[in-house]
């Protein structure tokens, strides 16, 4: 992340106020702290298979940073649903999209590379027997996911190569679903 | 999931339709083609940290199910983004919660179990030295993620545990968060 205080256009590149991440990066690698974030969402049922995400804020260096957003998800007709929002799988895909595209915009930027556009197709198949409990055996979520990046811009095939390891290497959501993460729940009956 | 055949009542519970359920598992019983589903999600950056999320369809069973979703991921301005949407963070925990949501419901459809209020509120901490690249030893996203799941209806305690203990066997994305999913991607410059 040298390349970070190299860079030849220190201001704004691909939208990303590279000043800005710039000093983010100096103000964590002088003290760890103010990197470390927490994200929460609240999630109601609206019955049948709806539900509604709702955020409130989140936590950077110790500061809460209130804001709101509100989002709801449903199942298709041949899942129970009333299909009028996509589902939560389709939720996951694009959570993983949007981190990365994040990945590649911020890597981009930070070597001042433009970039025209950028693209992102991702697929995943489940077998319903894990979901439905037909057989404990099948996994009941995607056992891998095949994904298209597309994208053009200044830089070389060679930098856009680095780019895309070092998206890998760091994409929170990259990490979140190719990693197995602890799930910590409790279950409290009202 | 034997309780399926043997519900008291085999029509709406929780909004559910029991019995559209109960013929989709003897469906996935008898033909386990019935049951493989696809999932994908085609993301298209809009300019800094903003992305768009598109759906066109799903497959299940070999047909394809044509329905169209869109929405949008941002970041907020601590990371760089416009905080015009939710970020990519929370659309995960918003994805792993309407997930789990989709299987209490339908775990206590199943045994006939109405419920009144569900609930589930999701948070993880994420040390943002692994993102930014300061130290390749940092994991770039969430270790764990902790949820409490608040539940009332006309189930026991024990029915309510046995229920928690299915959903976090069955659920998608229980699965694809709590595992290590194999990531596939291609790289497209062009």
């Amino acid at each position: 992340m040298n390349a970070l205080v190299e860079t030849t256009n220190p201001h704004v590149v691909n939208g990303i106020n590279v000043d800005a991440l710039t000093a983010l990066l100096t103000r964590v690698k002088q003290d760890a702290s103010q990197g470390q974030t927490t994200w929460r969402v609240t999630t109601t049922w609206q019955g049948q298979t709806r539900s509604r995400a709702d955020i409130s804020g989140f936590a950077i260096g110790g500061e809460e940073v209130p804001r709101r957003f509100s989002f709801d998800i449903d199942e298709p007709y041949e899942l129970g649903g009333s299909n009028a929002f996509a589902n939560p799988q389709e939720y996951l895909l694009a959570a993983l999209n949007a981190c990365m595209t994040v990945g590649y915009v911020a890597q981009c930027a930070i070597r001042g590379i433009t970039l025209t556009q950028l693209k992102i197709e991702t697929e995943g198949d489940i077998d319903l027997r894990g979901f439905l409990g037909i057989d404990p055996t099948v996994p009941p979520g995607y056992e891998s996911l095949r994904y298209t990046v597309r994208l053009s811009g200044d830089g070389t095939e060679e930098q856009f190569a680095e780019i895309h390891a070092a998206v890998m290497a760091t994409s929170p959501n990259v990490y979140n679903i190719a990693n197995a993460v602890a799930l910590k729940p409790t279950l409290v009956i009202e």
